[in-house]
């Protein structure tokens, strides 16, 4: 954070959101007006669909500003908007973010927020068209709709698996969840004792993944490139038995997925074990990995074959087989979200 | 409210939305696909352009529950971001809707929320095509972004106004601010003595403008049947004051607005005499009135005239002139926003 600090009510609404959002320049042609009247305006063109996402973040639910630098919570905020365009194979162009903010919060400390959005909508190709920013009574609520483009024919979404398709996850999975339990294990010492430094070598992998994710919009370019259209598609942000439940369930269709072909990084798998916990349990039920679980025709296995960021991980049945995990002892499990239910929290 | 309460845990994230939502139903052709995948798909066909924007309110800055019914909250919250897009001459279409909600609210809290939500949709032909829903650590906070659609030859920005332009409002002003008033005094009375019942008798009309504000569609209809395309536009969300300064500053214009010429209604006048507060500053920095207020070249006179939804108050001028406000005696007072500023409250 830069020094000194400048009380919001110094600035005022209008000041703020011009301040916070002047160095943002607008990159796509189809934003043919952004921030500063009643709406944004987004052109279109015949062939084309519009994507549109929400998200909400709410301090001391979704994220811990003990551990999560706000330039950090900026980009993330972003980023996993844009993993829903992805997920429906479409591209990302526009989002709107609308902050509350108590008097806690200098106005540096929202630079450093907008910093971050900021980063991500220049490395992911973003226009920043409206919000709105507010006070609040107590802590940071951040949300973002995000705006998409994608040709009609191109869409995917999550109800076209079909029976013997193949089931695909992006990257690693549980690596997140990982990073922030070396996270809430770091405050809760330095909670205790505020002499002890957080130790948190070795850790920067997964710290990463929970800190600074990325989206896969890579893989969407792969794909494009490979000639593969998933049949169905969702991104992984509630931990994967959660995922292919709701895929499963939107496509009317039962699956088998196989543990040992479960993609986990050995530096997830090595700290799991320290936490006594079950590395597949991580990866199932871990969430905040925004990979790209999907599903293709078996007819596309051999262009997929071999790719390094793309794992079959089981396929899909008929409905009346069910949702079943494999495990490594040739156990059939039915799977049930667990997943990141706030409520239950 | 219903009778029971139901914890949110029972239901858990995503059979709270499923639950919220399902009696919902898709009206506009432009929705491909609403709620229920990574994002909601919107059609688009050439030479019509889509609007967006946003809004978030937050519960003990924008609203309070103890005079606030949660169905009519849900319903001006759609309102308020409909007001948007038609502030911009378009067609509002679509809606997100994201929540955050502590566990002091049971299931039917939420449910007379999104009967609000609904009646407004219905009322409004607006289709609920996404949302996110999530606990708080304290109270309740809404995010809605709405989207729309207008010719591009239709739409209108803040910025075009021009010298000689008339300045139109519509409706009348203060009415909404005079009716939270009312209801705040009636809530400090009942913190005093909870046995004194609230005396609303004679408020109807201030009140219903506060709780259950309407967006102005027919003026945009009717603008479209009188043939005029006003020069700009700005919806009265933050007090007269504030948004004739919005309009002039993005046109680059002065203006001249007469004290004699605002609209108020007699009952918002008598109200803020009881409250020894001036009717006039009411309008010009109440806000919550969602009118709207646009500029029209004066060879569009005739038709306007004699339009009992649309009244005249001044015209504008060149930007040298500055933004001035004519008093009753004939003082000319510069215009200076203090609308609502959440930061200085």
């Amino acid at each position: 954070m830069s020094e000194g600090r400048t009380e919001l009510e110094k600035l005022g609404e209008f000041n703020l959101i011009n301040h916070l959002t002047k160095k943002f320049i607008q990159k796509n042609k189809s934003t043919v007006l952004g921030i500063g009247d009643d709406a944004a305006i987004i052109s279109m063109s015949n062939n084309k669909v519009k994507l549109v996402s929400t998200d909400l973040m709410i301090e001391g639910i979704h994220f811990d500003l003990t551990y999560m630098p706000l330039k950090h919570l900026g980009y993330k905020a972003v980023v996993i908007n844009i993993s829903d365009i992805l997920a429906m194979n479409g591209t990302a162009e526009q989002i709107t973010v609308s902050i509350a903010v108590s008097n806690r919060f200098p106005v540096e400390a929202l630079e450093e927020l907008y910093d971050g959005i900021h980063k991500a909508c220049s490395i992911y190709n973003i226009d920043l068209v409206g919000g709105d920013t507010t006070s609040s009574l107590s802590g940071l609520s951040i949300s973002i709709t995000v705006i998409g483009t994608a040709e009609k024919k191109d869409v995917v979404s999550r109800s076209g698996a079909k029976e013997n398709d193949l089931i695909i996850t992006t990257g690693d999975l549980g690596a997140a969840y990982m990073g922030l339990q070396i996270l809430e294990r770091e405050k809760s010492i330095y909670n205790t004792n505020p002499k002890i430094q957080p130790d948190l070598d070795g850790h920067d992998y997964i710290i990463g993944r929970q800190l600074k994710p990325e989206a896969r919009n890579d893989i969407i370019l792969d794909l494009k490139k490979m000639n593969v259209k998933p049949t169905s598609m969702i991104d992984i942000s509630d931990g994967l038995a959660s995922e292919i439940i709701h895929l499963c369930k939107s496509s009317n269709v039962g699956c088998n997925v196989y543990d040992e072909k479960i993609p986990i990084d050995s530096k997830t798998s090595m700290t799991a074990i320290d936490f006594n916990l079950d590395p597949t349990t991580c990866a199932l039920n871990g969430g905040e990995d925004y990979e790209l679980l999907f599903t293709i025709n078996q007819s596309d296995f051999e262009k997929v074959k071999g790719n390094p960021n793309m794992t079959i991980i089981g396929h899909i049945t008929n409905p009346n087989d069910g949702i079943y995990f494999i495990d490594k002892s040739g156990n059939q499990i039915e799977l049930k979200a667990q997943g990141w239910n706030h409520f239950n929290e």
